[in-house]
């Protein structure tokens, strides 16, 4: 059974309202540290004043690329992760082109998926031994499943290594079908992250347990005090540690 | 009174859905050569094709850069602009950087506006002959009148010629008293831009005469058609031409 450690490092604490502000991102810095999360997820012209923040923290600085129409050109892409890696940006997802896809130009997707991979690579090599973590974003809500499992595959097959499920900005958000559907295409070994609308301990857990190894949410905090008080009323060997 | 032809001449033709198609763009293309609307706008990926299928006629390429978020960096938005000018857009939606606004931070959302007008204008110098018209949204459903005033003052500063009301993203669209503000705000000689939620002929003659120039809509079609059933009833001088 997973536990409290578990679904803390599980969580990015996500904040990418257009109306959020600097105070907001450092804000949901100084709870990732208190809580021990995985990372923060702010928006891209915040990346330099949280990596400031979170730097001597285990807390890693995610931000987003493409986000959350997946349809910039490839090169701005490529460029926009650069700039958020030389920025101080550790995690980046970057939304797959879901137009492109509907369009059935698979060619253009996988480019598009390896010229982003490679910008994420080289300016990483930049950064002093630090690892980029390149997160692709499939926003399920717009595909069918033969798609996702399409676009999972080719994830996979050019070298990438987390699939992210939703934006938030879709009308649907993460469910435990779609995380299934997707562990199950790429296998145990890549990084699966369930975002939008989980605002439950329950659901989150729900996810973990479907195959999902992140949870992106705005509602970190309140779902880590809901765990808590899960775990509270049973007698023997739920201790909190 | 506002006839066909002003109506016909204040619509951009937008195609921004993420899941919308290259078909989907190419067919907005040609509904608008025929309807002989202002523009069509699609999604960045497809301006080279937009370009291309719009090549002879009046009808002017458009796009969008750090859509809908506004968050980017800002030297991600002036590469954005760079190369959706480079690939053939006449006309780029940029949207402010909402958080740095509301964060009260002016003078990055100044230096943001300043960026991508350089850039425009840069990239607009090396496509013969074309005029490239950068247009700033405010998406005025996250700020208050007075950030309202504040920004579209700011844009019109540093040389912005155009305003739009709206990404189409956020819970709020466009409105009549917007609309007034922002014309209040500015005066006569900028673009005003409506854009959100805009689906009847009765709703854009409304913003047009609230002083909107543009009314940006994916329903283009359906609210000309509307507006010529409008015009047929009356018996006379209602000639359509």
């Amino acid at each position: 059974m997973l536990n409290r450690h578990d679904l803390l490092k599980a969580i990015d604490h996500t904040v990418l309202r257009p109306e959020s502000t600097l105070a907001d991102a450092l804000q949901a810095c100084d709870e990732a540290i208190e809580n021990h999360f995985a990372s923060v997820v702010v928006l891209p012209c915040w990346v330099p004043h949280a990596a400031r923040r979170l730097t001597g923290s285990e807390v890693k600085v995610g931000t987003v690329v493409g986000f959350p129409l997946g349809a910039s050109s490839t090169r701005v892409k490529a460029f926009e992760t650069q700039v958020a890696v030389a920025n101080g940006a550790q995690e980046v997802q970057v939304v797959i082109n879901i137009s492109a896809l509907k369009s059935g130009e698979m060619t253009r997707v996988r480019r598009d998926l390896e010229e982003v991979l490679y910008a994420s690579h080289i300016a990483g090599l930049t950064q002093e031994a630090q690892e980029t973590l390149t997160q692709f974003v499939l926003e399920t809500h717009y595909l069918t499943e033969h798609e996702i499992q399409a676009v999972s595959e080719l994830v996979r097959e050019v070298g990438g290594e987390f699939l992210v499920t939703s934006t938030g900005y879709a009308a649907g958000g993460a469910s435990t079908d779609d995380v299934r559907l997707i562990r199950r295409t790429v296998g145990a070994n890549m990084g699966v992250k369930a975002v939008g609308g989980i605002r439950t301990a329950e659901f989150a857990l729900e996810l973990l347990n479907a195959g999902a190894t992140r949870i992106g949410t705005a509602w970190g905090v309140q779902i880590m005090q809901e765990f808590l008080a899960m775990m509270e009323p049973q007698p023997a060997g739920a201790r909190r540690s």
